[in-house]
C-alpha cells in the first residue's frame, strides 16, 4: 500500500459509473427489451469487446475508423480495437460457422460499444446498445419483421404511435439515383455522407457541396421519380411502407434523406425519430446489408437489422415519462436489538433465503430506531426486529414501513408472506 | 466495400465468441448466482471496463500491473487500463459517494475483466467474474456472511459440501509472523508472494528462497504458535472457522499457506478448492481489505469480499455434472405451406407475441417437411402449419415435436396453451 497522494474518484472520461439504482434502471430496460425480442423467436449471442482491428477497416464508416475508434497495439504486436459497433462481429461469427448454423438466423445482442468521441448530450465514449439482426432472408418480409420488432420494443415500453415516426429510405434507390446522376462509386459515397449531414447543414451549403460532385442532385432524381430505374426502386420501397401500414404500423413514411452512417448498407435503411417537438432527434435505426459477410469469404448472406443505444432510448423514456419500475430491492430488513442477536438473526435469515426471500440483516450496533430509519432509506419495504423475545416466543412482528402497520406471525410464516410480495 | 482478401473469422486471441447456446448457458449461470446473492440483500452495480490506469498502480499485485494489464494511451494522452479486476473500481465508486451511501453496503457486480496473459486452461484474456463485497463492517460477522454467501452460491448450483473445501488464513496473522521473524515490509511482501507460489514449487526450492529472506520461516512461526502475538491472531482465525462450523459450514479449514495474489488484503483471506482428486484447483477466493479505500482519501472503510471467475466455475460445474438448464428457446415454430401465407402467419404470430408467446415464423420457401426438420434442429418444441385451411376453419393443429402428437385447437386457444409451457 503506497502513501502517494489521493487519487481522483472520477470515472474515465466519457464513461459512466452505474450505482445500484442506475444499474437497476438500465437492467430493467434491457430485460423488458429482451422479452420483446425473444417473443419474436430471436436468440442472444455475445463476443468480447476486444476485436481484431482489421474487421473494421473499409467496412465501418471512414470517419469512425480513422478518428473514432479505440485502437491500440497489444504486447504481441496485434492491432486491437474496442468494438465501436456489433455488426462486423456478427458478420465474423456467422461467417465462421456458416455451414453449421440453421438459417435464417434471428439473433440479438445487448452490450457495450466504444467510440472515441468528444462527450456530449446523447454521445458517450462507452454506451450500451441492443443489436437485432435477421440473416438469410432476402425478401421484404424480413425488412417488415425487423421494423415491426423495432416498433414493438417502443410500444412495449409504453410509447404510442404518436411518440415516434419511422423514416425509411433505401441505399439501392440512392445508389441508382447516384448512378443516373453520373456519380462514380467514390463520389456516390461522398454524396451519401453529405446527405447524412444534410439536416445539420444550411440548405445553401448543401447545394454548394452537391454542385462540387454533380450537376444533377440525386435527391431530386428520387423526388421526381422520372427515371425508370429510380421509379422502380422507389415503387418497391413505397410498397414496403404500404404493407407496414396494412399491418398496423401507421407511423412509417418515406424520407429519401435517410442514409445511415455506415458504408455497408445495401438496401432498405430506416431511422426512428422522436416526435417530441422540443427534440425531434433520431432515436435509433438500421437497415439491410446483404454483402458484409462476404468480407470473410463465401457467398453473400442477405441480412437486415438495427441497433438501439441506451442513452437516446433513456432520454426518450424520460421525455415521454414512460413507466419503468425496478423490483430488485431486498424485501425484508432484519434488525438486531443487540449485537449478540446477530448470529440468531443470520440463522433466521438463512431459512428465509433458502425459500427465496431477499433478506438484509443489520450487522451494526445502531439502536433499533436508527435501523428502522436505515431500512426506509434503503427502500426496503418490511422491517422485523429479531431479539431474545422473538426467539423465545417464536413470534415475530413484521412492520410495513410505508404504513407503520405491524403484523404478528409465527416465524415460520414469514417466508410465505414474502412470497406474496414477489 | 473493399475487394481486399478474405479476413479471418477468428476472435481476438484469448477471447471467446458466445454463440446463442454458449451465451444462454453463461447467462443461466449468472442468473442463478444473481438470485442467490440478492437473497442476501445485495444490490448490483457496474462501471465501464475502461479505467484510469493510475487506480491500479501500487494497489493490485505488482506482477499484474507491470505485465498483465491492457494499458494504453488515448488520443488525449490519458493512460487507460482495461480493468483486470473490479475491486479498485468499487473502491473508487464507494469513495466518490461515501457521504451519501448508506453503510454497510452490500454490493455485487457481474461482468468481464481483462488480463494480458498467455491463454491456457482456465486462463483467458477476457473472462467474466462475479464480485461480491460487504463494506462498512469490521466484525467477524461480515467475514462469516461473505463466506456463507460464497458457499451458498455453490450449493444453489447443486454442489454438496463434499465437492469443495474452503481454506482460510489471515494476512494480518501472516504479517505478524513476518514481523516476528524480523522481515521488513518489503521483504514481508516478497515472502507473501513466495508463499503464494509455494504449491507450485519444490519444497526444497521454497526453503532455499525463504532462507534468502529470513532465518526463521514465518510459516513455521504460525504452525508452532508459540509467539504470543501470533498465537492471538491464530486463535481469532480458528474462532471464525469454528463459528462457520457451528452455522453449518463444515468444510472450512485453516491453511496458513493461503495468501491471495493482491497486495491490498489486510485480514482474513480464503480460497475455495475443488475436491475432485483429478483436479484439486482453486475455484475462487477473497478476503478482507480494510485500507484500499483510503487511496482515494478519507478514513478507512472496512471491507470484505470475493471474486468468482466464470471459467473455473464452469469447469467445476462440468466436472461435478451439476444441472444447468436453460429455457430461452422459442416455444412455437409457425410453418407456412406457401410464401403467400407468410403475412397471415406473421399476423397470427403477433397476436401470440402480444400475449407473451415466443414465436418463430418461417420466412423461407422450404417445403413443410423441411420446415418441421428445421424446427427440430432449432430445438423448438411445437410446430404449427398456418395455411389457407387453418385461416378458413379457424382451427390449428399443434404438433408436439418430441412425440409427434398433434393437438387440434381454436386459434385463440394457442396462447393459453403456450403459457402452460412457461
Amino acid at each position: 500500500m503506497s502513501d502517494s497522494k489521493k487519487l481522483s474518484t472520477e470515472p474515465y472520461k466519457g464513461t459512466r459509473d452505474f450505482y445500484p439504482d442506475d444499474w437497476a434502471r438500465l437492467n430493467t430496460l434491457f430485460s423488458k427489451i429482451r422479452q420483446t425480442i425473444m417473443r419474436f423467436g430471436y436468440e442472444e449471442y455475445n463476443a468480447s469487446p476486444l476485436e481484431r482491428a482489421e474487421i473494421y477497416e473499409n467496412k465501418t464508416s471512414e470517419e469512425i475508423v480513422s478518428s473514432q475508434t479505440y485502437t491500440f497495439t497489444d504486447r504481441g504486436d496485434r492491432k486491437v480495437t474496442l468494438r465501436p459497433e456489433m455488426t462486423p462481429t456478427l458478420a465474423r461469427m456467422v461467417s465462421a460457422k456458416r455451414r453449421e448454423l440453421p438459417f435464417p438466423l434471428r439473433w440479438f445482442s445487448i452490450g457495450n460499444r466504444f467510440r472515441y468521441e468528444r462527450p456530449q448530450r446523447g454521445r458517450l465514449r462507452e454506451f450500451y446498445q441492443v443489436d437485432v439482426d435477421l440473416l438469410g432472408v432476402a425478401s421484404m418480409e424480413a425488412d417488415i419483421e425487423i421494423i415491426t420488432l423495432a416498433t414493438t420494443i417502443l410500444k412495449d415500453l409504453g410509447a404510442s404511435e404518436n411518440d415516434f415516426t419511422i423514416r425509411i429510405s433505401s441505399r439501392s434507390l440512392l445508389n441508382t439515383a447516384c448512378s443516373v446522376a453520373g456519380l462514380a462509386e467514390k463520389d456516390a459515397r461522398a454524396y451519401t455522407r453529405l446527405l447524412d449531414r444534410k439536416a445539420k447543414m444550411h440548405s445553401e451549403d448543401f447545394a454548394k457541396e452537391v454542385k462540387k460532385l454533380t450537376e444533377k442532385d440525386p435527391l431530386s432524381l428520387i423526388m421526381e421519380g422520372t427515371d425508370a430505374d429510380v421509379a422502380r426502386e422507389k415503387r418497391e420501397l413505397l410498397k414496403l411502407i404500404e404493407t407496414l401500414g396494412a399491418r398496423g404500423i401507421i407511423n412509417a413514411r418515406f424520407d429519401p434523406s435517410i442514409t445511415r452512417g455506415f458504408d455497408y448498407y445495401t438496401g432498405m435503411v430506416f431511422e426512428v425519430y422522436d416526435t417530441n417537438p422540443a427534440n425531434t432527434r433520431s432515436l435509433f435505426g438500421g437497415g439491410r446489408y446483404d454483402k458484409l459477410i462476404t468480407l470473410f469469404g463465401g457467398d453473400p448472406i442477405p441480412a437486415v437489422g438495427f441497433g438501439m443505444g441506451d442513452v437516446t432510448l433513456t432520454d426518450f423514456i424520460e421525455t415521454h415519462q414512460l413507466p419503468l419500475t425496478t423490483d430488485i430491492k431486498p424485501q425484508l430488513y432484519i434488525g438486531t436489538p443487540d449485537a449478540t442477536n446477530i448470529p440468531g438473526a443470520e440463522a433466521f435469515a438463512e431459512t428465509l433465503r433458502a425459500q427465496g426471500g431477499r433478506v438484509f440483516v443489520n450487522l451494526t450496533e445502531k439502536p433499533l430506531g436508527d435501523q428502522i430509519k436505515d431500512a426506509v432509506r434503503r427502500e426496503i419495504p418490511l422491517f422485523l426486529a429479531y431479539g431474545e423475545n422473538e426467539v423465545r416466543e417464536d413470534l415475530v412482528r413484521l412492520k410495513v414501513l410505508a404504513t407503520g402497520e405491524e403484523i404478528g406471525m409465527a416465524s415460520n410464516a414469514v417466508s410465505t408472506y414474502l412470497k406474496t410480495l414477489g
